[in-house]
């Protein structure tokens, strides 16, 4: 078994959701995150630009400031089958290529066990 | 070391906190989650039974669409030694089995080194 | 390729986040989780110092229940490759410890596969 985690746009939920169960994987969790990729801005550059002597000592300031700022990003995880990672994989990346910097990540980690709350049993479904 | 993640009921957080607590397992990290399992609805059938020719294209029309819908649950996270994680695991079940659909699941996963931040060293204690 | 993550008091989110992109490891997930660690108030020492037979049944009351109390902290995750390990580990330590109870925890977990979604290929790149 193994946990398909994935960091997305926000706005490529639905589209993830809907591939996800029609490619017959109903059971995943979302949560948003803040995160960041590894682009960053120069801050000479930034103030060069903007005509300014020092950056705005406010949230606007903060927020063109890239190489600290986090971006709201949803993060999606799945538990599948080993021979179900690379299906879940695709699915995942064809829901949410743009080709642009910012389409995301997908790691893929071990489950050792897998339990059923309902029944108290082991399980072999991940879901 | 493991680390034992569960999705689990919103309602159950307490007693699921308090079972944990009186196991001697103190230590753990609570969380919102929206998710869902393998549990769908038709479609078909539910604009049957609410006699409507369409779902209403709304927020109570989202809502009913369990192909996609998400419920608000809790993710409950602990570390544990690998001779706790049985013990864990039959606590959380004990604390949250209510024997319908919906109960959650267990999952364990590795966990190669943990460290203390206070001391700076590495540690055999998960908590 | 591993999963460094690490649970740290909310007010070191800055120093870590500007630790990190310092050290050059500029991507990450940060969010609010609720959690507690190890340490607990025994009940009736603190009925004893409040003066009180019973603790109020209120959100107050509960608050001072520090044996299922939860506090806010926050959840930094970062994938790192396996030689860049302790390097992580060492500057999260730095940024966070103040060597009082509450500093947090790192734990180390291994990650199987990676992708980037923007090239939909296998990456041996962790951000």
């Amino acid at each position: 078994m193994k946990e398909v985690m994935s960091f997305i746009r926000a706005n490529k939920v639905n589209d993830t959701k809907t591939a996800l169960a029609n490619g017959g994987f109903p059971a995943y969790t979302c949560r948003k995150v803040l995160g960041r990729g590894k682009k960053s801005v120069d801050n000479d550059l930034l103030k060069a630009v903007l005509g300014v002597g020092e950056l705005p000592a406010n949230e606007f300031g903060e927020s063109l400031t890239e190489t600290t700022r986090l971006i709201a990003k949803r993060f999606f995880t799945l538990i599948v089958q080993d021979n179900e990672v690379d299906k879940v994989v695709k699915i995942i990346i064809e829901a949410n290529q743009t080709g642009n910097p910012g389409d995301g990540k997908i790691f893929v980690l071990p489950i050792n066990e897998a339990y059923t709350i309902r029944s108290g049993e082991p399980t072999a479904e991940a879901y």
